[in-house]
């Protein structure tokens, strides 16, 4: 057993599909490795793949006693109590300079502790976020590493061949300090949120706005993935509209329940940008419509007593209308990155996590859920002006947003009168309609405040902060 | 020093206007009451108000000896460490079976915390909500009290009679155990946040697209508070529209900052209906509205660079279309108490509350910020069905709601059109139509999960989870 002592230069524990794809991924570039699961089953499946380069243990002290030092250690294991657990049993065979990676969807507040704990302790920690699902880590993922540079370091030379490429760069990077790979991730897939409500939204349009078929619908997606909207989202969602089973009639999609589930990390990313005071609406609808979705019984009563006899149908030619929604689609989808960017930038301020926002876009254009062509003109942004505040303020973005204005407005108002629900993309405007408006009507807010909370206001033409005792007595009476 | 010992009904320990005003409330009443400050000036403050029912002390023992046993201690301090170090030193000079009620706007976790450590000890906590600011306090608030029936049946005489009283009835009532005031309190906060927001919306409306003056807009808002309107937030907001300094020609209200502040309690009611799965997209718009407003610096670059074309004038009839724009605000402020009273619902399902959601809108209507007269129509709906799971579903709301479709629709359309920001008016229209549809788009998002991330999918047909290999040979080449 002790034969591959000290031989292998990578450990995974946990070896769901996930893991053992990452493993198969490591192998092909001829790195020696090691798995470890605590299910007898699931190694066995692993040594089944017979790859000469891998090698399953059930036996955690076997496993890191066949890693070479500093030994690397990754653990793709469930969110939350687990990753601890199986912390604490690592901290029993490693030694003090050895590297744990947590591969998974850990809440980065829970990284920052574990972070923070193991370097008191001498370990080297690194949260990791992965993207690109069971494909990804199989061909190529885009990985978002945090935490110990030092540690990064050791686990470069690995994770840029294992990553995606693109224009032969690796989609993987140092994000910076403590918890900001798992932060970074999270951001990643609130944006992944985002753009999936709008893509169900612009489903919702063509079905019962236009009463386009489902080969219709395909056609236009694979048409739109075929230009500047080009993304895996897009391309997944031409793909789906193609897919029946087979012997089926229906496509599948059609049989589907439209109960949407989450596992959480869009609604950490809502939660963590209301924390920071920055404003991401578009992924907080898109959080809480996945929750109206799953409240099926609730919207089958509703639908019976609200016969509402708006005319879904926009009877407009839809060929040139699919023009517009992809220009609104265009517009909604830039302000849903430039959301999530805003947040990154924000959360760099308040956490110092060293963040560069165009290593983080740059990284993004491959691998990963959200890869899109669009990443380019981020990446090219933040690359020109590294300290831009708001993606909507490049001047190259801005022009490209400012022609798509009308379709967004013609979109969203056809929707609001038809009785189709498109709250992303109304979203996506009104936050537009109040980014550019530099007189909001909050300053009512204020006064209201002051009036009934004596919270104080302040103005624009004097600092300070004042108070009016509002009511006179004309009104008391 | 010693004659008032044992003498005093009730005591206060944090004595700024809200404990005074609170004091003074119940004084007024005929009850014999102390209160305690660390701070001597404030101290001073209040025996100098010369009320020979109270009875001011900066010595916390002096202060607890006064009092009748069980000793009842409410505290006004500040949320979060301040309220466990005065519970702390409480602990020194109570007894067991003493009650100490907190009346700040404690986040309901520490509560639920606080509640179960005292009870452990053998006190008696209250958790209690306030609500109708400073003037509220001094002539009858609302408050929501929650924790321990036993305390609260102590508590009921002296707090029924300085509530406001509404038919007679007063605006206080046994909310539900643990940390259930607060976080009734909290949901309060969070419609009042709603509403704000859609006020000032309609204040957008009004004076940039139908570009009417402050005194037009007055008249508007004092029209609507009289009829089905009728609110203490549409009433103050029509004050505030006559309001100038003296001397000025101005109003005060066109030199205030649009910068909103916030204290945080719209935001714990987003972060909370978000980990309970229930969506409330007003309410979230409302934080992120705030958030948006305080990023002035942004807003100024950007609305310089963006230089929509879009013509905002809506050149109409405005009093006609004032009219629409009642009714629209209508529609989407009943929405904003429905998703309130909604997450009521859940957390009470969650948590256990033993929440009676008509004994909620009864004691809403009269002394807090969102009293209004619609909260009548909101308690007679509980009151006949108090298993109503939401307010949209009582046929009498139905009714009303439906008749305002039109003119939410023609509304949102508009403002999109001519650029005017109107977040949570759109959002109550597209949270209308997704909750009237029973089958929203979202079948399409569990497709993609399930395509790049094998999260499975239910079927409508069947039941069970499953799981497709969506990327066919023809797709793969």
């Amino acid at each position: 057993m002790n034969e591959n002592k000290n031989q292998n230069a990578f450990g995974m524990i946990g070896l769901g599909t996930m893991g053992s794809n990452l493993l198969q991924n490591i192998a092909d570039h001829g790195y020696s490795c090691a798995g470890y699961d605590n299910n007898t089953k699931t190694v066995q499946k692993l040594n089944d793949l017979k790859n000469e380069n891998i090698h399953g243990f059930s036996d955690l002290k076997q496993f890191t006693d066949s890693l070479k030092s500093p030994k690397v250690v990754m653990m793709l294991v469930p969110a939350g109590e687990i990753v601890d657990s199986v912390i604490k049993d690592l901290l029993t065979v490693l030694d003090k300079g050895d590297i744990i990676i947590d591969g998974g969807n850990s809440h980065f507040t829970d990284t920052e502790r574990r972070y923070l704990e193991l370097e008191k302790q001498g370990y080297h920690f690194v949260g990791m976020g992965v993207s690109g699902g069971e494909e990804g880590a199989r061909r190529g993922p885009s990985m978002m590493p945090g935490g110990d540079q030092e540690a990064y370091e050791v686990l470069k030379p690995i994770l840029e061949k294992i990553a995606a490429h693109v224009n032969g760069e690796p989609t993987v990077a140092f994000m910076g300090e403590r918890s900001a790979g798992h932060f970074v991730k999270m951001v990643h897939n609130g944006i992944e949120y985002a753009i999936m409500q709008l893509i169900s939204e612009t489903y919702e349009i063509m079905k019962n706005g236009l009463g386009m078929k489902n080969d219709e619908i395909q056609k236009v997606y694979k048409k739109w993935n075929e230009g500047r909207l080009k993304s895996y989202l897009l391309e997944i969602t031409a793909d789906i509209f193609t897919y029946k089973n087979e012997g089926e009639k229906e496509f599948l999609l059609d049989s589907i329940r439209d109960q949407a589930k989450a596992k959480g990390t869009g609604k950490w990313t809502s939660q963590a940008a209301m924390d920071l005071h920055l404003p991401t609406p578009i992924i907080d609808i898109a959080v809480s419509m996945r929750d109206l979705s799953s409240l099926k019984e609730l919207r089958v009563e509703a639908s019976k007593i609200y016969l509402d006899s708006t005319e879904m149908d926009y009877k407009t030619n839809n060929e040139q209308y699919c023009t517009q929604l992809e220009e609104a689609f265009y517009f909604a989808m830039v302000s849903a990155y430039a959301q999530g960017m805003h947040l990154l930038y924000q959360a760099n301020v308040e956490f110092k996590y060293n963040l560069n926002l165009d290593t983080i876009a740059k990284i993004w254009r491959g691998g990963c859920i959200i890869r899109s062509e669009f990443l380019e003109d981020i990446y090219a942004a933040y690359n020109k002006n590294p300290e831009l505040t708001h993606l909507l303020l490049d001047a190259s973005v801005a022009k490209d947003l400012s022609s798509s204005i009308p379709a967004i407005r013609k979109v969203v108002s056809d929707a609001a009168l038809h009785g189709i629900s498109t709250p992303a993309f109304s979203a996506s405007l009104s936050y537009f309609d109040d980014f550019r408006n530099e007189n909001m009507p909050t300053n009512l807010i204020q006064a209201q405040r002051d009036y009934f909370g004596s919270h104080t206001y302040e103005l624009k033409a004097k600092e300070g902060v004042f108070h009016t005792k509002w009511m006179m007595e004309n009104i008391k009476e």
